[in-house]
């Protein structure tokens, strides 16, 4: 815990100074966008960039992760929430204060019982696919704030029913951040800016744009009438209160499930970002020191009026391209947007004009990036199995629900790893002549016994291939009838799990009955540990246990 | 299809037609305990032991499988409608064959879309576990069933509320049944029978107990009044009617969550018991058949008046060892219960005075036998993880319902491999001294190069070890600043997917950022294929590949 702060260095405080501006500079818009995609009001979003910021810089082990409000989470809070209680009502915010914190203790356990490779459990072309299926489904109801109507009108009412002038404000936005977010760092390059420099002002560009829109719209032209607005953001810091979220207790058990889907996602989010950056970074990642910084963050959340949050890819990587040195920087953020919420309540009340259809225009732009189709392209000449998970992951998002789209996702990529490994590599094997050395008899001109089958198993034997591995088995003895040992080489088999003590137990009865023995050979020491515990094995095992495959070989060689 | 029809031999005939006869005997009280179980008539149980066991006698491909209503199924039946109808009433009744026509075109699909693998999803442990908490469930509620009450009855009033002269019957039968199902075939054994006859006869048993007992209520004695018993079994078969069927097909969408898994568990119950008798009969079974086999089954029952079916174990294992020699003795079986339905309804009028709770007593001795205590004890021992899962899956079923528990045992499952695959196993390995033999260089006195560190990765590479293989290579390179190139040894490796494929361009790029080359050598076949089509490998690998490890050692002791 802040183990940063003990070495920290008296250099790195200009790059975290800047960093920590820069950042608090793009919290701001995000922050109140993404609130509103979690329908919340917009200072909620910023509630929830500070103290969870704090939480995650005491006990992240990240060193440039930027901790707040992020746009797949922000949607699933949305969409678990939106049938027990109306978007923005009192009840609603406690619902995603509960929300958070139910997610943010499942973090916490997760991380206290070690459950850190549980990042493991996604595939990228299953992550892509459920990134970019939450990312089309942001787009299409923020096309219809774009239009100036609600994010619930259905995209094929929006036409009719478009508002004139926040299409053309919207759009327009859109096509300024579209373009400069393609173009800008590389034009800001040739004008003679550093490749930092020029990452970070296109970075800003979005702050600019709102800036000017909500600068026309205070204006008060004629035209701008009818633009929906943020409306107003209350100042002051907000209240901590654990007593009105423990009240409501009751809808515990219906938020379980929804939680427990938004934990794995935060965690898989900001997994993604903290390696990225980690690897350029060359610092370490615990995965499991993770779980608890992005849970106490999430409980800061909902202690402090905020909802889930999780670690930014896009605001992490320019608090790294910025010069952040240390989570210093992620805390100056915090403290910037805290005394912006200080100010006199006057002088955020120009924050009330930012316009809703340009705000809806940052959030399609931020999404649009969030669909990766090289990753599409790649996975579908590579590998077929890998791109079709990733478009059933996608439809299950759009078509099933967000919560739904996760659970497809996650079988899947198991599904394929299942379906990968349930055919066992295995080599029948025999000896080089005049040497210790045994090779596959596909491969090598190897002398064998007649008397016995030696066979290598390449994999541990666990319950996705016992199957294959006793029907392999039957196979090979089928045209052997001469056979009466059966050697199992084990040297590449690193675990056998309960079922595969099993299928072995019960392949050495059916042999035994078959007037044949089962020898095992080269168990590496953690297995045999195990075997020797088991009373199947040792007792009925109707064979030796040999060493090498050679002393087998010469054990058998005088067998019968 | 009917394969075994063309080679029938003359000499099967006798032990085809015996077996078919004392199933049949077997199919009676089974059929009509778990319809009873599904919350049907027991009749249905009737026509579901008919037609189903024709058209998997067509389709699949087990010798000697009885299909026909089964403990598992049966309840998760009535527990996924018993929200959605009263059961018993005729639109519960259509409810029970829509899920049954559901749950067969789920594994007809699945059998053409050869998803056979499927069975390799659920672990020993896990299955166990769901096995044991489903056996529970349905004791607790059979318990109820026994003291002459309604299976609803909570288990705590059923001591205040219990019928006397029900429980006298009921736990009678059970203690009959119960030591007659530990005892009786070797008692008959030492009375001189053969193992077969004794197993036969004391599988017959709970024939003789229902007999009895119906013949006391038939008695008329006064103090069996008030026992409940089965009630009016109608004559004749069943309707063929599909158009009902498609009339509620507005339930379908509720129907295809709970079908899905009831397919699963068909599946997985249904080839434990097709294996294990044909390891034991020497026979192949094929998945993909399989499935096809009990998906026409189960929509034969949804056509017939049923519910979902699947292989019985207990009464396969009857079938086998009363000398089945083909499916003619499940045909022969289901014409001896169609010929029962046919006979004149006073015939049958003596089968409505069967005695519910003997027939509770029945069901609560078949599935005792279901919970696997040596199980149990041997995943303790052998492994925790195997046990934990065990458990928690038990523990799903019971507090949080058969259909989680299934999706629980699945993830469980699926964690635990993993869990264990998540760190594949890596060495760096040297050459030995004048030979083209590469081994670890821990356990052998090896030469290795000064500027190359060569790794042997023993696994795949896909999502669930990247993580793991980019941090041990990062950790290698750490006290290694003199290397500039690593030589990834792919021997091993069988398969490389989407996300194994980018965790080696993102490697190859860090590397390249440090200075190093990525090298591969000794690249399978068919890994190469799939490397070669993508061109993240072939256009940005830094480094070369090689066909051996020994040549690229030469061609590296020459590099700089």
């Amino acid at each position: 815990m802040l183990h940063w702060l003990k070495n920290y260095q008296r250099t790195w405080l200009a790059g975290d100074i800047g960093s920590g501006v820069v950042v608090a500079l793009m919290m701001i818009p995000q922050g109140m966008a993404y609130a509103l995609l979690a329908g919340l009001p917009p200072v909620a979003g910023l509630y929830a960039s500070i103290l969870p910021a704090f939480a995650y810089a005491l006990f992240g082990s990240s060193m440039v992760q930027s901790v707040g409000p992020m746009a797949i989470t922000s949607l699933m809070t949305g969409t678990a929430l939106a049938s027990m209680a109306v978007a923005g009502s009192s009840i609603y915010i406690l619902l995603t204060a509960e929300l958070a914190f139910l997610a943010g203790v499942i973090l916490i356990v997760s991380g206290i019982g070690r459950l850190g490779f549980l990042a493991n459990f996604l595939s990228r072309p299953v992550m892509s696919g459920f990134t970019s299926g939450v990312a089309l489904l942001i787009i299409g109801s923020q096309c219809a704030v774009l239009a100036g109507l609600s994010s619930k009108v259905a995209l094929w009412e929006i036409v009719p029913r478009a508002h004139g002038p926040s299409v053309l404000m919207g759009l327009l936005s859109l096509l300024v951040l579209w373009m400069s977010q393609r173009w800008s760092a590389g034009l800001l390059g040739k004008l003679g800016l550093s490749l930092a420099a020029a990452t970070i002002l296109s970075r800003l560009i979005p702050v600019f744009v709102l800036l000017l829109n909500t600068l026309i719209m205070l204006s008060g032209a004629a035209w701008t009438v009818g633009i929906p607005v943020i409306g107003h953001v209350p100042s002051g810091l907000p209240d901590l209160d654990a007593g009105a979220l423990l009240a409501l207790k009751a809808n515990f058990s219906s938020l379980v499930m929804p939680a427990a889907l938004i934990a794995f996602i935060i965690f898989m989010s900001s997994q993604s970002a903290a390696l990225t950056l980690a690897q350029k970074r060359k610092e370490h990642i615990d995965a499991n020191r993770e779980l608890l910084g992005l849970g106490v963050a999430n409980v800061a959340a909902a202690l402090s009026g905020g909802f889930p949050v999780t670690g930014s890819i896009s605001r992490s990587a320019v608090n790294h391209v910025a010069g952040a040195n240390s989570p210093l920087a992620t805390l100056i953020s915090a403290g910037l947007l805290a005394t912006l919420l200080l100010l006199p309540g006057t002088w955020l009340a120009p924050l009330a004009s930012i316009p809703l259809p340009v705000m809806a225009a940052m959030i399609i732009t931020a999404v649009i990036g969030m669909i990766d189709l090289a990753l599409i392209q790649v996975a579908w000449r590579y590998d077929r199995a890998d791109a079709f998970a990733l478009f059933a992951t996608a439809a299950g998002v759009l078509f099933l629900g967000v919560e739904r789209g996760v659970v497809i996702g996650v079988v899947l990529s198991l599904s394929i790893l299942i379906g990968r490994t349930s055919r066992p590599h295995m080599a029948v094997i025999g000896r080089l002549p005049g040497t210790e050395h045994f090779r596959n008899v596909d491969r090598h001109a190897v002398e064998t016994l007649a008397n016995t089958l030696m066979l290598r198993v390449d994999a541990g034997i666990f319950f996705g291939n016992t199957a294959a591995l006793i029907s392999h088995i039957d196979q090979q003895l089928q045209n052997r009838s001469e056979v009466r040992h059966l050697v199992l080489v084990m040297s590449a088999v690193n675990f056998i799990d309960t079922s595969g003590l099993y299928a072995l137990t019960e392949l050495n009865a059916s042999l035994s009955e078959r007037g044949m023995q089962l020898h095992l050979c080269e168990v590496k020491g953690p297995v045999m540990d195990r075997l020797q515990g088991s009373p199947l094995i040792k007792q009925a095992l109707t064979g030796k246990i040999f060493l090498s495959a050679g002393q087998a070989y010469t054990f058998l060689s005088n067998a019968t």
